[in-house]
């Protein structure tokens, strides 16, 4: 049968089976065993079911309950889902959407990313190392000139991405239109000049209604992605664009406002499904998360599982994980350690920071991943690579 | 100047001055004292400022800070809002978005809800006294017919106002344009021999970028009212239906999924916030929020904060304040004690489980309330008043 099993975690209950029970009715056909038989005939295909209640801890208050429910009750889009599974449940004590699995009738209506992990290989011609990404930094209130300045510095470096600040907006000083159009005419020159080509995700903002045009737009215009703060908007508004044949080009989700519901232990979803397999089912092909290094950080362990629900075999395409804050070259090692070569390397402060400016910042990442991928450790390659020799003597070579 | 006022909640934090001063900074220009003096003049108008920081308790690592961002910041709609004032800021560690003031030129940009209370008053002839509405129970499974029946019974016991069930999604046992065409006939059959006329709130479901066509279908089809899970999709979706000439009717916004980012002290937003002034000034007329009389309850205070959120004076119209769950007959004194005339008696199983049917239950209600408003105890109105009689035998005259 065609459903989506919904996990979740929930703290203080008093019998963990009844529990289980009751959302299984409560959220789907109401009561069940005072029903006449021609009735339970009738509702049976809309009955939720227990999947399994797994107690954590001897007391028995704390479990996991796994409840099914019949895609016959809703309509085959993520905001009827979620309401299905955590509409009034949210509200209903201490319960936290832990994950949703999706039946292969169910996943067809999920076409998920665009290009996944080896479209944007393809697209780019980057294979098997990271990739390397970077951020602008200090562009509000800034002009053009200066942003596309910044773009060029960065490009020089050899990043392969660069996206726009989330909380750059439409603005006078620096136009959506302008950003795409004076900042390709930038990269076009930076590629005829060193044979590098970066990718520039520029933040589509507004108002929801408008994004899909707007999005065309920019796709018309020469954007090479977009960066969308899909949370401060919702799910279906990134499937609805991811899943837009006209909006050619790859998505890049941001996690703002996420950490409004992703923190707490009793309540709200799993990082793991907000950051991690809703986005990539809605067609993010990018998926920035905090990494577990920098001052606004996730437990490693949680960024993994972020990561495993990215890119794990599933109906859809891989998105590709972007760990980030706090990272700077020095950390270029562990981070292939710990999250692969199928990953963003992303860096704003790591890249702008760099004693010689952002273009050495850039080359500074892009030799840590050289020296890392040919086994090098980093102050062997900083020997012949002098921006690497000034960033790891700025920030060291360790995890901070 | 033209800006928003954000309160936040923080716990945990070793300087709350540093603390204030590192968002307001962080989320605007990123840093100023270090800037050389052209600089700062460029970027005055875009710097964040600390406008007030309250300790809570002696320890002062927990506390009330208040930032405002510079409408020069961002574009005048709500993702954008959102992301500049609690973007990366939510994923900070432990910090709750509790409320956000908009100066007089920012609130422009929101009209509010289109009818507010006056307007629902007008517009149903129901003057000095709470409205009554009802919820569909168990319809999922069900055909039409059985919903039609049972709209006729809410509808014959005089409630004001019936709601979808939020989790009544599009559906071919229940189709959402023949809920609205059958629907309206049954209502206009009630109102020719009753002289009664109830309103039905259909749920507006489905995929964002069509839910704008619909609701104008909806309105040509003759819907009263739409029901809308607000947080299933964005906020800024619904402030677009509410702000289009074109959907001409009432919208009423269901708190479903805010319960991911509501109930904790330490994260996400305040009720008062996400089901007050966020859907105020998004254009709900109406605002479902638990009660704090059911089992899905909130603190009392809590809902007196949602409700002077909903209708104090501000910039917009009031929204009408509908706390719900747990409610039955007997306790419509309390109701109007706690929430006044300007609400919604809002109830499922008080209207449905009345021993002599849905009707009897409306019925019961409304007996209630004539008999609050002119001084009368629920036991003496319920010498003359058989069906509040029976209900008052099976759920008492006392909040549970
Ligand atoms: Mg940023
Ligand atoms: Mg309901």
């Amino acid at each position: 049968m065609s459903e989506v099993i919904a996990s979740y975690l929930v703290h203080n209950v008093r019998n963990l089976e009844k529990k289980a029970e009751g959302i299984a009715l409560g959220l789907t056909v109401g009561s069940w065993t005072d029903l006449p038989q021609l009735e339970q005939q009738q509702l049976k295909k809309h009955k939720g079911r227990v999947v399994s209640v797994q107690a954590l801890g001897e007391e028995r208050t704390k479990g996991i309950i796994q409840i099914a429910y019949p895609a016959a009750n809703f309509s085959p889009d993520l905001p009827a889902i979620l309401t299905t599974t955590f509409g009034k449940l949210s509200l209903d004590g201490e319960i936290k959407l832990l994950n949703l699995e999706f039946s292969a009738e169910l996943a067809t209506h999920f076409k998920g990313p665009k290009f996944g992990i080896e479209g944007i290989r393809k697209w780019t011609g980057v294979q098997d190392r990271p990739f390397v990404m970077s951020i602008f930094k200090g562009i509000l209130g800034k002009d053009l000139s200066f942003l596309l300045n910044q773009l060029e510095q960065q490009a020089r470096g050899g990043v392969d991405f660069v996206k726009d600040d989330e909380i750059l907006f439409d603005n006078d000083l620096t136009p959506f239109e302008e950003r795409i159009t004076k900042g390709r005419e930038v990269l076009e020159k930076v590629y005829s000049e060193t044979g590098h080509r970066t990718r520039y995700a520029v933040n589509l903002t507004g108002r929801t209604f408008d994004l899909r045009e707007k999005a065309k737009r920019a796709t018309e215009l020469g954007a090479d992605m977009l960066l969308f703060n899909v949370y401060a908007y919702g799910l279906d508004t990134l499937h609805s664009l991811a899943e837009d044949r006209e909006i050619t080009v790859p998505i890049m989700a941001h996690p703002a406002v996420s950490g409004a519901f992703t923190p707490s232990p009793q309540y709200g979803l799993s990082n793991q499904l907000a950051l991690g397999k809703l986005l990539r089912f809605a067609g993010a092909d990018f998926s920035l998360f905090p990494s577990p290094y920098g001052s606004v950080a996730l437990e490693k362990s949680e960024t993994l599982q972020i990561v495993e629900s990215l890119t794990k075999p599933d109906y859809v395409k891989p998105t590709l994980p972007v760990p980030s804050a706090g990272i700077h070259p020095g950390m270029v090692p562990q981070l292939i350690e710990d999250f692969g070569i199928d990953s963003v390397i992303n860096a704003g402060g790591g890249v702008h920071g760099h004693p010689a400016g952002s273009a050495a910042g850039g080359k500074a990442f892009r030799q840590a991943v050289d020296a890392t991928l040919s086994k090098k450790t980093l102050s062997d390659a900083a020997q012949t690579n002098e921006e690497l020799q000034q960033a790891l003597e700025l920030w060291g070579d360790k995890v901070r």
